[in-house]
């Protein structure tokens, strides 16, 4: 057995460490050496006991990480111990050792620190995901980006920039909207009293990444064009909805939620390989790198959980292990 | 020019028979003589007013015929004077002659009369595309089909039967049940008070076919499966709508929006092209053939529309023209 020391949620809600006993990999598995892991709105939710891990996985919090490979299992090809890689993880993140299947795995590109690493996996995986895949975002279509500083929406913003697509992000300060047009947004609007009446104005969008939900719903839909997709990824706004049916029927609208954590290992591997093969040049270029946004240490994770529940980042929140 | 007989909405939501001089085809048109005509809900919408003529087309009601080309136009390959056909028209379906593009053209089965011809291509269009492109429905996933007696819902229920996908029909009277299982549904509900209730006891569905929208929705939602789909093809119900959001996003639900009439010539000539590729050696065999429900004269289309809008028919309502 391996010994992993990691982050379970407890009956109040903290993070705490726990040391576990888990099995050595399996055949197509690696343990990593954690280096690095990144912080998700996902992980708060799980601490206050909203998101589950899905069947089969373990309660250890944390949804990426970067390290070095420790070990591999029986049959594992083009990966060895010592590898810097980066995962992308249904559980775990937060340990010193993880566990996983090859095809969740993508080698951490040249140049890039630990932390860099870190910060990728989610927040790169979800808008590629959500933009060209599930979203079947074509060239010059338009972008509406909500909490276009989170990580995702950095992520989001660099590919839409990368492929051509513009971008309108919608923030909640003008520091944040400085640090989205920096990224590449075209155009930033404050989410103020102004902000509907605004974006009705840069309406139509062929594309919503929306992360909101609840009351936002129906002006969300009403800003989209013909065919026009709404990819929900999140409800920070809440889950009760309203909708005007006719808008969606009449326009063609798609609603689609998406997630990307309880998808199979399978599912997993084919999305890391597309990214692979048609962002790695745009990296190696370094069109594309994770924005780090603060780096917290093991012992600050509260902080670092404060600092994202509080919108405070601009880019990622990166935890770096000192052991 | 042409001389076209045809039937337009009056102020008062009433049809009325006009006469029009329309240009003759163009390159890549035809003009057919039409014989008989299929009636459909979207004719009782743009009767009272809520479903103008997509931009371009004549207010001349009607969107699918049956008939024989009477003459065409320039570059016209593989069509001739005398061919008995199939139109899916954007208008003019209950005239006596209609122009419109090749590729709007089905030829008409053998065996086939005019009757059934004219209630082939709006509902078996529909049925195919919001099962089969739009909702991507792979074998053996299980279909929800509410109004499982109308035009769509009877050619929605043979082509899942022809492609081996189970499914249940909600409708509104016993006759129409057993109608609906006749067709090949496995299972039928009647929309009563246990409605719900045995709906839920039979769920989750993969696909939900929907004309109903309104304070179903979000029931109707809650019935899907991981990855199911709802696509909108109807506000029957109304177009105020509540929804969980939560349900949509850890679901990954995909709502959908789809109509036919807008489409532009070259999508719905490529929709045709995969049905007869598709679906015409099945329609050569017997499997396919839409239901003829009644029989109207010109003389008596008001007859014909108050039937469809008292839902009291089983499958299509047609219109034969006497001259």
């Amino acid at each position: 057995m391996i010994t992993v020391q990691g982050l379970v949620a407890t009956q109040s809600h903290q993070g705490e460490w726990v040391s576990r006993e888990v099995k050595p990999p399996a055949a197509g598995e690696v343990c990593i050496r954690i280096h690095a892991s990144g912080v998700n709105r996902a992980d708060l939710m799980q601490l206050k006991g909203y998101y589950p891990p899905p069947p089969g996985y373990s309660d250890l919090l944390g949804l990426e990480c970067a390290g070095v490979i420790e070990s591999v299992g029986d049959g594992v090809d083009g990966w060895k111990p010592g590898d810097a890689v980066m995962a992308l993880l249904a559980a775990g993140g937060f340990s010193n050792r993880v566990v996983c299947d090859v095809r969740q795995l993508l080698p951490l590109p040249k140049g890039w620190d630990m932390t860099q690493g870190a910060g990728f996996m989610e927040a790169y995986s979800t808008a590629w995901l959500n933009l060209y895949r599930i979203g079947d975002l074509q060239p010059e279509e338009r972008v509406l980006i909500y909490a276009g500083a989170s990580g995702v929406g950095s992520a989001a913003i660099q590919l839409c920039n990368l492929m051509d697509n513009p971008v309108v992000a919608v923030v909640g300060s003008q520091e944040k909207a400085d640090y989205c047009r920096q990224l590449g947004a075209q155009t930033t609007v404050l989410r103020d009293s102004q902000c509907w009446h605004k974006l009705q104005a840069l309406a139509p969008f062929d594309l919503l990444l929306d992360p909101v939900a609840g009351d936002w719903l129906e002006n969300s839909v009403s800003l989209l064009a013909m065919d026009g997709r709404l990819v929900l990824i999140g409800l920070m706004g809440g889950r009760r909805c309203e909708l005007d049916a006719a808008t969606i029927l009449m326009k063609r609208i798609r609603i689609q939620g998406s997630t990307l954590r309880g998808r199979t290992v399978g599912f997993k591997g084919a999305l890391l390989e597309s990214m692979r093969n048609q962002l790695w040049q745009s990296i190696g270029r370094g069109q594309l790198s994770p924005v780090v946004d603060r780096v917290f240490t093991t012992e600050e994770i509260d902080k670092a959980f404060a600092w994202m529940a509080n919108n405070s980042n601009k880019g990622k929140v990166i935890i770096v292990r000192s052991d």
